[in-house]
């Protein structure tokens, strides 16, 4: 039995890994455009900004590891050009560049045709076959870079892969000032780097928050203020960005935002990605209202092709509506999932909260769950609770703000948590997450027993007198 | 309508603050033996180890603070010495120092007799009496010191109240030698406390490990390595301290531990507290198996007296048997639902985890439900889950070292969680705690929805390590 697995990401490796643990003798390739495979991605921006010494410091295996530990075959820079369904049977070849220009092409700029171009451009190649009982498709996703003039320009990056992250910080060298457009989570932590390494940096963002996605916008504004008051990264919020301008040497020297000029030398395109679900779809896999479909066991709707991380799309835990989950973590768990499947132990992937969190400089924010504007989008009425306390005893030294926000349905029931603070946000937004699963009140949260000690807590939890805010508006109602 | 409160600490005080935020006209009196109030004696250490500047910081308001902002009277340094249940009156008188060795005397050395003393030395003074509608007991705990030898000498000390920490921090200016005897979370914090002064350090402890309430031995053998490789503290264990040698001056020169002689020159008596029941008794509420017997609304076994803090007794979650829980958070939780209950708005103290969290030196260490050894102690069969992991991703700068226990049922269900960790610890337990409370299966903690960013977290969480451990014990079954 032959399992192949299309894509070296957090999916793609843990699903290869996960058979392993539990089918010692089933075959199993990976086949990765990537030349360095079992990198954190989500570890770039702190590359960048030097927090983490070097890319190399990421990886933390080799193919060769693989092999020799698992005796999992990862076949590296080679692009999957076909899939035939019926026989079982995908078509590859290897892009190891005789062109060294391909890597730049290929992982940067023209993303949106990518398969097209690969077919061009290896056409020339040596095709190779490899048959499969069960298929795993983890292409993962591609930047989505918005069709705006001066897009192709010189100096003009998406973040997505290793070799990104290595030309953006060289690129940054020899710069002074840097848009990044789009104010998610990557496009802070990358904003916080450049401003680290000493650029000027602007953030543009359409939305009328930073985190639009994550957070609701009163919880934004704590962000926004340690972003431009004590960071002085500018902030542009509701704005597009209309245009890249470039000089004679088509490097980027500037862009057009509202009608402004703003110098620049360097644009950061942190507006997304998308699925890349192109090679589902030619192998026949039904795609979804987003991505490609999968059942709980991450099986598309050919019985022996699975799928999973940011091109599969899944379900909301709290409107059961589908949705997109592009964080490693769910690939990762979308992955035991798949490879249990495959080899034979039943497992089932449950709709997702999104819980996220996110370092920028020196807070945290994290949210889980409904953010209280979708929750109005869905017609949802809730009540909110929310406190602003430390993450230590008053009186001890070191202790940090720390603001919470929770959303609560009309049965005083969670659905949604959101934080920002100086320490200690990541494991309650875990805890909250478990809280929205176990369907926890606004009354159980208030009396719960939390443990403490004046360094490491208040004696009263931010998340109880959060719970007991909302608890004295439910009273009031 | 009138509530008379016995005592300041958490409980007292928050029962104090409840009443009055559901209800603006009742008279409400606090007495009190103390001089300060509303301090953190958690802190104690703390400030004695010069992490927290000052003894003056911990104390978070006076009593003139309640009396103008929650129209809360405070009567300091009085002894209430009856309670009449029949005419639900108190007698108490001031024992503000004519004699200023009162004070020591008071919260040193004399505690079992702590009563008695009181009514002998308070004879000569005034006598007040107050009449109530409703009673609240919040007598604490008195700090148990064993009948050994020399326990009266200069220079033995226990840590109870804010003055008994002052006394031991000008004691140890002048000291090089310390014997801490007791391993609770007490006695490390003060034996870390007095290291960090510059005093060698021993601590003797009965039970063969440290922690022996809150840890595991396995667990605890990660702490006593901190203390004792990191720390250079030296730690004793399966030993009694047999008695205290004094010099001519009757001040602390050693101790006798298994037949040895170790010189010191202070001996810290962390050997915990015993409920304070004596008034309660006087009063004709019901002293149950260690404690004041309550019900879940804080009633003692009179209707018009509750009892709240570590004089009461209570439930616990796992056994569902009788327990203390003599926390600063079980008493202020304890307060809440007392104070609720008395200005009319219905409350319910539920049964107790004991989750515990404390920092020693750089690490944190916790603990939340039952413990492997006592879950054997209850004949409870249960499967271990443990993982070894990272406080950030492997790659990242700065991460700790993080020690994970689990404990399921035989439903896989968790009933207790251990952790030993360099940072992220109190949330964590938190989590389990409310895993516990809410029937959390090591399945459903393998498969969780954790959030993940490298300089945060891992990216597959040490709990979910753990609970696939327990996972896969089970599948061995």
């Amino acid at each position: 039995m032959r399992t192949v697995i299309i894509g070296s990401g957090a999916g793609g490796l843990t699903t290869a890994s996960t058979i392993r643990k539990y089918n010692k003798d089933m075959e199993i390739f990976v086949i990765t455009r990537e030349k360095y495979i079992a990198y954190s991605p989500c570890a770039l921006p702190y590359v960048i900004a030097n927090e983490i010494p070097s890319f190399e410091d990421i990886i933390m295996h080799t193919p060769e590891d693989y092999k020799k530990n698992k005796n999992i075959n990862i076949i590296t820079e080679s692009n999957v050009i076909d899939i035939d369904s019926n026989n079982n049977e995908i078509t590859y070849c290897s892009n190891k560049s005789m062109n060294p220009k391909d890597d730049k092409d290929n992982n940067n700029d023209n993303e949106d045709n990518n398969n097209k171009e690969n077919n061009k451009d290896t056409d020339n190649n040596f095709k190779m076959t490899l048959n499969y009982d069960y298929l795993v498709i983890a292409t993962g996703g591609l930047p989505f870079i918005p069709p705006i003039e001066g897009r192709d320009l010189e100096g003009v990056f998406a973040l997505k892969t290793i070799e990104d992250g290595m030309r953006i910080k060289k690129y940054a060298e020899n710069s002074k000032n840097a848009i990044v457009a789009g104010a998610g989570a990557i496009g802070l932590e990358m904003a916080y780097a450049l401003k680290k390494l000493g650029l000027q940096v602007t953030i543009v963002e359409m939305a009328p928050q930073v985190l639009p996605r994550a957070l609701d916008i009163d919880m934004a504004k704590k962000v926004m203020n340690y972003l431009t008051e004590d960071l002085g990264i500018k902030v542009l919020l509701e704005k597009p960005l209309g245009k890249i301008l470039g000089d004679e040497n088509n490097r980027v020297k500037g862009a057009i935002i509202d009608d402004e000029i703003y110098n620049c030398d360097m644009v950061i395109m942190a507006t997304g990605t998308r699925p890349n679900v192109e090679l589902a779809r030619k192998a026949g896999c039904e795609i979804g209202r987003f991505a490609i479909k999968v059942n709980s066991k991450m099986q598309t709707t050919i019985p022996n092709i699975y799928a999973v991380g940011d091109c599969v799309e899944t379900r909301d835990y709290i409107t059961k509506q589908i949705t997109l989950s592009p964080f490693g973590t769910t690939a990762l768990r979308q992955g035991k999932v798949a490879g249990k499947n495959i080899a034979g132990v039943p497992a089932e992937f449950n709709p997702v909260l999104n819980a996220m969190v996110s370092k920028i400089g020196d807070i945290e924010v994290g949210g889980t769950g409904m953010s209280e504007l979708r929750a109005h989008q869905n017609r949802l009425e809730v009540v909110v609770g929310k406190s602003k306390a430390f993450t230590r005893a008053r009186y001890y030294p070191g202790g940090k703000n720390i603001y919470i926000k929770l959303i609560f349905d009309m049965n005083k029931t969670i659905i949604g948590c959101q934080i920002v603070g100086g320490e200690r946000v990541s494991e309650r937004i875990d805890a909250m997450s478990l809280g929205i699963l176990k369907n926890i009140t606004c009354e159980d949260l208030s009396n719960m027993e939390f443990c403490y000690a004046p360094p490491v807590s208040m004696v009263v939890d931010p998340i109880a007198l959060a719970a007991e805010d909302a608890y004295d508006k439910f009273n009031r109602l």
